[in-house]
């Protein structure tokens, strides 16, 4: 288990960059390799200059990575070693990390306590934790549901594990905004017009945002169409301080590292279980500062919550959860039933949001009514503010042009771009199969079309919707239009989206909210 | 999604050795990283010469790894594609393999059919699941435990994954045997007896072996002590042919490949439910071509299975789906209370075994019973031999000197080690605390103690047992002595040892069996 004292290597960065997780080279004929040992995969413990880290071992064929007296670390593990290249270092077989016997009772379906999932959070955040055992505490989650409590204290844990900003000295007792959604709607990128307007306002948002993963366009992507998004945390703070508003990206990693880590494996999986959806959501957010967050919960067949009374548990949990942990939340439950506003991929996307910003005459109404009525929410936070006035106030600075001004100034502070591109040139159109009235939309297929056809790797390709819920259609008549930069992608995009182009034409009105 | 169709790369194989994982390695600044938007540990589908492998993508910051128009695989990718450097290769993010929607609807709970498990079997085996989807397939059906249909498909996916033997040519109608035991017991080396024994009977026994993996000592290693057990595929089946039965490691990959790549899942997460030791054990056998299988299913208090209901249990599972596979299957539960013979590691296990075979007075009687009891039960497979007579037909053999004669046959076949190592000479002897009989011993507790002390690694390092379950002991008299061959295991042993030694001395008789 042990290697002998003597087994003393030469640290080296090798540049191999492993995303989260550490990796370990040595060379087949290092003697440690043959004295301890080891196999490819094992878990190791390098040790350097008093630090020690966790990583996964590669067995390499080739000096030129690493040669027989020396010990390679991936970027990242280097990195996180703080230990310079040439040091002595050593390796062992590792331990299991502290928490692996309250993972185990986790697989074996115990409950488990604010201890245990404190040690486990930890070990995770300190990249403690393989790929296999990140999965397994997934899974294990996902399937023995957590309870309330064990959602309270994952949350927490997810805090404690990383930084914390305050904005008192900004705000004194005053409120720290947000506004958050659940996901799964395509073009439903509110918050890009919610920040500008209750930053207009004079309220602190520090909004951190992500990139897509499974949809098409994340409000990161989008925001990179108009400015710079992957700032260093300190530029972040200081672009809030100054513009009282961000949409940026990056930092978050700082704010909740062990979500970012279980996020890299609940994707992949599709897993997104009501507690770890509240506990990623929340944890970032009181993390980032926040005191007050609307959050919208969409609703609707091909949403990620299908029904109200799902939606109604859902709300309860985020709802007994933020209460334990002085998050002032005020849960909407939204119209789901299909996407928001026309564009879906980030340059479409962005165009819907700078017409609404703009008081564009043809801007996607949805989008905007949307938009106003989540920062009427946020606003109502203000105490000055008297409850029903919000959404008034919001279309006052909206209308006034104070929302566009201050969105400027937010792209000014990120860093804008010189120009705006046009959506890709490559189209198709999806037109109805028959006269009659748009009956649905599904999420679900319109992001796999758009996904296609390259969105959010390729900026400007997605999809132009044409028609919403309840439009009346001729036969003939285009639904949207697929805009590709790639015909390769164009084409993949339009086989998908004649198997099933999204969209159910009836001969009556559509149906009612759920 | 996909990339455009410009963006071919050399093929580069990379002196990395990443086990069963197969990575790909693309330079930052290759344009396929920037046009396709990849990120680390992305899921990438590499395409060369019509062939198609699944990979996780590395991010590569050094020209000498791969250059911005090179595309690296690690070894066994490399092996896998089986093209040759330099040839022209594609690569574009890939498509979920096609059985991800079976794993999905296991993680949600649902029962799986046998459509979907040899769906899920088959991409395992061609190294299509990432080590996440892994994962998430071991807990899943460790959770939601699987019944016995879902048991009987798995194990005839895992078998249909696979190469499989037919020893028809050599046996005619006759049985082709084995014997196997669930595992969990310190010591207990039976197959380096029974294989000799039934081989000399002229029985044809095509054991596979495994090294330990969590253990002290797993039967190959204790081989290994004696001859080479690394051998080629075909090279064990030609010792087979020639001694009639081998205790060789390798080739198991090619019998059962998606077992293999589930373990090395399962043992660092510690998970062994029924369902998949069940799966994992037969599958293995039956590839192997064997028709009858005895096997040794132990009960302690710390054995796998810790009472006899459970016993009768998983012999029941195990039955039911080794009759619809037809293989006779003759399960026996033994006492599994504490450890086999006296040695524990490599080394120390070999020494017992041998000592067996010798027929020298002083060998372990607990092993020679428990051997001849089990080889007894596989003699009866013979449809000449009557019923009860397998035990004496054993004990003639091995009393007889045709054990050994057969033993050495196979050690030569194999390769005969030149020497065989005395135990490791650092010592150190773990006494009883008082006066009395002993009255448990904890099997895990002993395996740790030895684990710590070097084995299986260092071969000589291990565990000697002096006392067993019901001697009677004074204060102050060994019970065990620690064999290392570093000073620093044997500190990590001795203070293990010191917390809990694994020995309790109570005042009476031991209890009797479970």
């Amino acid at each position: 288990m042990t290697t002998p004292p003597s087994s003393t290597l030469r640290l080296r960065r090798v540049g191999i960059d492993t995303f989260r997780e550490n990796v370990a080279y040595l060379h087949r004929d290092c003697p440690v390799v043959r004295a301890a040992g080891f196999q490819a995969l094992a878990k190791v413990q390098v040790q350097a200059d008093g630090r020690t880290i966790l990583a996964v071992l590669n067995v390499v064929d080739d000096a030129r990575i690493v040669d027989t007296v020396e010990l390679g670390l991936s970027e990242e593990a280097f990195a996180r070693i703080g230990v310079a290249e040439g040091h002595a270092a050593t390796v062992a077989h590792a331990e299991p990390p502290g928490s692996i016997a309250a993972l185990h009772r986790k697989i074996a379906g115990e409950r488990l306590g604010r201890d245990d999932l404190r040690a486990i959070i930890a070990d995770i955040a300190q990249a403690r934790y393989s790929k296999v055992e990140l999965a397994a505490f997934v899974v294990a989650t996902n399937q023995f549901e957590l309870d309330r409590d064990e959602v309270l204290h994952l949350t927490e844990a997810m805090i404690a594990a990383g930084r914390r900003l305050d904005w008192h000295r900004e705000v004194g007792g005053g409120p720290v905004v947000d506004k958050h959604c659940i996901g799964g709607i395509p073009g439903n990128r509110t918050s890009m017009l919610v920040v500008p307007i209750v930053a207009a306002h004079g309220m602190l948002c520090p909004k951190t945002s992500s990139r897509a993963i499974t949809s098409p366009a994340g409000t990161a992507d989008t925001m990179d169409v108009l400015a710079e998004v992957a700032l260093p945390f300190e530029r972040l703070v200081a672009i809030v301080r100054e513009t009282r508003g961000c949409l940026a990206w990056g930092g978050t990693a700082e704010l909740s590292p062990a979500d970012d880590i279980l996020i890299s494996v609940e994707r992949p999986l599709a897993i997104d279980s009501p507690g770890q959806m509240v506990a990623s959501i929340l944890s970032k957010k009181i993390a980032a500062g926040s005191t007050h967050l609307v959050l919208d919960i969409p609703v609707g067949p091909t949403a990620k919550v299908r029904s109200m009374p799902e939606a109604q548990r859902l709300k309860r949990l985020f709802e007994h959860v933020a209460s334990r942990l002085n998050l002032h939340l005020d849960a909407v439950i939204t119209d789901g039933r299909q996407p928001i506003g026309r564009g879906v991929g980030p340059v479409l996307e962005a165009r819907d949001v700078m017409q609404v910003l703009e008081n564009a005459p043809d801007a996607p109404a949805d989008l905007r009514q949307k938009a106003l009525r989540l920062a009427g929410r946020v606003i109502e936070f203000d105490p000055d503010v008297r409850g029903g006035d919000g959404e008034r106030i919001a279309r006052d600075i909206l209308e006034s042009g104070r929302a566009l001004e201050r969105m400027n100034a937010i792209i000014d502070a990120q860093g804008r771009r010189s120009e705006r591109p046009p959506p890709a040139p490559l189209t198709h159109e999806v037109v109805a199969g028959a006269d009659g009235v748009v009956a649905a939309i599904d999420n679900l297929r319109i992001a796999r079309i758009a996904r296609l056809a390259g969105a959010p790797q390729v900026p400007a390709a997605g999809i132009d919707l044409l028609k919403k819920l309840g439009d009346r259609v001729a036969r003939g008549e285009p639904l949207y239009r697929v805009h590709a930069h790639y015909p390769a992608d164009l084409g993949f995009a339009r086989t998908l989206a004649q198997a099933d182009g999204g969209y159910r034409i009836g001969d009556g009105v559509a149906p009612a909210p759920a």
